[in-house]
């Protein structure tokens, strides 16, 4: 596998609208009669040369045009900008390009890489490809693709240093030297023993601040390494890499031997769409669903939570159901109910979000867990009391009714609070139980503080006023 | 300013659970008892030598033990540990120690993190201890602080490797290597002209794999840099090294001076905050809010958000109270009416979510935006059709009236149409008006799925069954 290009130096990109030869990166300057060409020549896209800028590009052409402006890439830069894609769009190209064009591509990718889109693909178009590579490539990304791609293992790099621990620190130098033309992280290199298992890290610069002479194995000063292991969640991965400030995790299989490294950038990827997932989660949408999603594959993901929704809220309705004569009677009662349970629902859905992202950020701690809620608690009183007084003044200066006013002020304040510690806890037992924190979890509240706020408001006007 | 701990290459610490020798970090080796002494001997914090770990350690002390570890520290290590606590926590430590001792540790810490310390501090101590630290260090810092903290400005580091463009290649070597004991980022190097303005980027890398003698200028081929202003907010600034996979992104003025260098980790750091913000901000909770905040300004932060969702829901219970005398002839539409509602806003949640987290994760794109809201507008159309189909199917099973199931089904879906469409368009409305396309954004649209669901609902009931 070739190395991959080296981002951070270079960008051969021409002026666009900054005089002192900055791009300020506004609007990337994209010609739109460029878009219309079926033969793109290569020079013109020279103007995108960052792979990532590049894709951008390339995601506003249509498909004959991208494959035709991939073919005629250098093969490196094509596998850079390929790497860049959305995936889907990935697999749609490579699926139009033969397999020996493609294989040329894949084969200049870094393997973490060239495994994503690999995964991506149909099994047989992967296995055509697969087989059009060299022995040794395929190899290395069959390896890679058998690893689980929410795991550690699924988004490691396999092209690392790797240093026998009793060679000097000369020599380290001169092999870093060496390997710096093909490796994707020159800076890190990783001692192991002659079972290949993890001792160190050490960087360049320890590397080269070190007395000429030294054996690897002294320099390393008996420390520890931080590794994960190769089946980690990619979240957990992600949360551990932004705890450390770590470039580079190394990723170990359970005899403690390296395997490879998941970088930054990955986690950058993993952080963006874990929070995403949240938010989606927990409103029943899509946990990877983005505005680039076919619409039919978004209604798939959502119309199953949705029905979930719908059947909480029968229950709810059920509860009104119940009282049924008492709105017959006083239809007022009609007018306010609502207003509860809408209040409950925004209360409960502020402390569902404080939970859910302390569950995505930060390692767990049961009994910070449950302080939160707690917490959660005190805030749910202390609204409810406020909104309680507020409601019952605007109830009975509008209906004159003191008792009413009351009504809904206890009311409000009980499902406020019920909201509150629902919100709290419901992350926290569907983590008990194995579930996704987020997943649907507001569905589930407002099926609790609906129902109870139903329940309550209709049953203390029942009682109190009927 | 000292070095930065080089946190990739050691971690010196003790074996724990792992007979491979490897830290496998599922729970940190708390010593319960040495969290109830007052004085903490240095050696056995050396457990958790790794400063985030130190941290996350401290943050279980009391305030006097936390403030005798940090004293005991080599100043070094203190910074370190300092720069990854919890802000709030930082100040109370800091505001603990005498004026001396915390200037030997921030003086100890990267410019860009004493910075973001000293922003937290009341005015009068900040000044006292930049007083305390030496001139070139105080001025350093006030430079730092003059940035708004939410910009590019507010968080780079400002020890770099700056290179003049007209030195040799192993003059540039020969510079690095001597920066490289104090300098946090020793690998890339960023050339300037005489009256430094940036003019390209080199690694490391790019100069020892270059030919012997080779001039700076020429070994940059007509680069352009990508480079960010000061003043560009820190989420737009954390989406360009994201799309970039940058490792650090320069930072400069508008003449193109270089001021310094944004790294990956303060971005992670933005990234995750950002996520939680949308999250949080959606449902009008305290956008950075986290279960370590107070209660009491959780609900000082809450409050004005529940009030405006009180008096969106009044609004909501007006519409119902138009109705009343539809609802005192028949109860049941009182039955009913929360159920369109409660789907119709949950519709609206999930285009809401997806269009906020568009917004906060690719560049802006007036014309994908608006096909955006198309797509949710077929989504919501039909979801909505399924989910009238059942509704109708349901209210005629249970009531046995043919027309109260059409009129449920239709408002159903005119709802559900209405909350994704809505759902869509309000993070973009607000954009547009310059707000925050996240903040209360669920309030809003809950606003007009309650009003338009019970409008359509009881307007039609009203109008084919009374």
């Amino acid at each position: 596998m070739q190395k991959k290009h080296d981002f951070l130096a270079s960008s051969i990109e021409k002026n666009s609208d900054d005089s002192q030869g900055f791009i300020t990166r506004d609007t990337p300057p994209v010609d739109p009669s460029l878009a219309r060409q079926e033969f793109v020549p290569p020079e013109e896209e020279a103007e995108y040369a960052h792979p990532a800028d590049m894709a951008n590009h390339m995601e506003n052409l249509s498909l004959p045009e991208q494959v035709s402006l991939l073919r005629h890439l250098p093969p490196s830069e094509a596998a850079d900008t390929l790497a860049e894609l959305d995936e889907d769009l990935a697999v749609d190209v490579l699926e139009h390009l033969a397999p020996d064009e493609a294989a040329a591509i894949i084969s200049e990718m870094s393997p973490d890489d060239a495994a994503d889109v690999l995964d991506e693909l149909e099994e047989d178009h992967r296995d055509t490809l697969l087989n059009t590579l060299t022995r040794e490539d395929a190899e290395e990304l069959r390896r890679l693709l058998a690893f689980d791609p929410d795991t550690a293992g699924g988004i490691m790099n396999t092209e690392i240093v790797m240093l026998e621990r009793d060679i000097t620190v000369d020599d380290a130098i001169r092999q870093i030297r060496h390997d710096m033309e093909d490796k994707e992280i020159p800076y890190y290199a990783y001692v192991v023993d002659d079972a290949d298992r993890l001792v160190g890290v050490l960087s360049l610069r320890d590397l080269m601040l070190s007395k000429p002479g030294t054996i690897l194995r002294d320099a390393l000063h008996n420390q520890d390494v931080i590794a994960v292991r190769y089946d980690m969640d990619r979240k957990e991965v992600a949360n551990r890499m932004s705890h450390y400030n770590f470039m580079a995790m190394p990723v170990v299989d359970y005899e403690g031997r390296l395997l490879g490294v998941a970088t930054y950038d990955d986690i950058l990827d993993v952080m963006q769409d874990e929070a995403s997932a949240d938010m989606l989660g927990m409103v029943g949408a899509g946990q990877d669903e983005s505005v680039d999603t076919p619409w039919k594959d978004s209604v798939r993901m959502r119309l199953p939570w949705l029905m979930v929704n719908m059947l909480t809220s029968a229950l709810s309705a059920f509860v009104v159901y119940l009282f049924e004569g008492s709105i017959a009677e006083m239809a007022l009662l009609a007018v306010l109910m609502p207003m509860v349970a809408n209040q409950a629902g925004n209360t409960g859905q502020q402390a569902l979000a404080v939970m859910i992202r302390q569950l995505a950020t930060e390692r767990f701690d049961q009994k910070k867990a449950w302080t939160a809620v707690l917490r959660e608690g005190k805030i749910g009183l202390v609204t409810g009391l406020f909104m309680a007084a507020a409601a019952c003044c605007g109830v009975y200066l509008f209906s004159g009714v003191l008792s009413l006013g009351l009504v809904m002020g206890l009311a409000l304040l009980g499902d406020m609070l019920l909201g509150a510690l629902a919100g709290g806890t419901i992350p926290l037992l569907f983590r008990i139980v194995g579930r996704d924190p987020a997943q649907a979890s507001s569905i589930f509240l407002t099926a609790i503080t609906d129902s109870a706020g139903f329940f309550i408001f209709l049953g203390l006007a029942t009682a109190f006023l009927l």
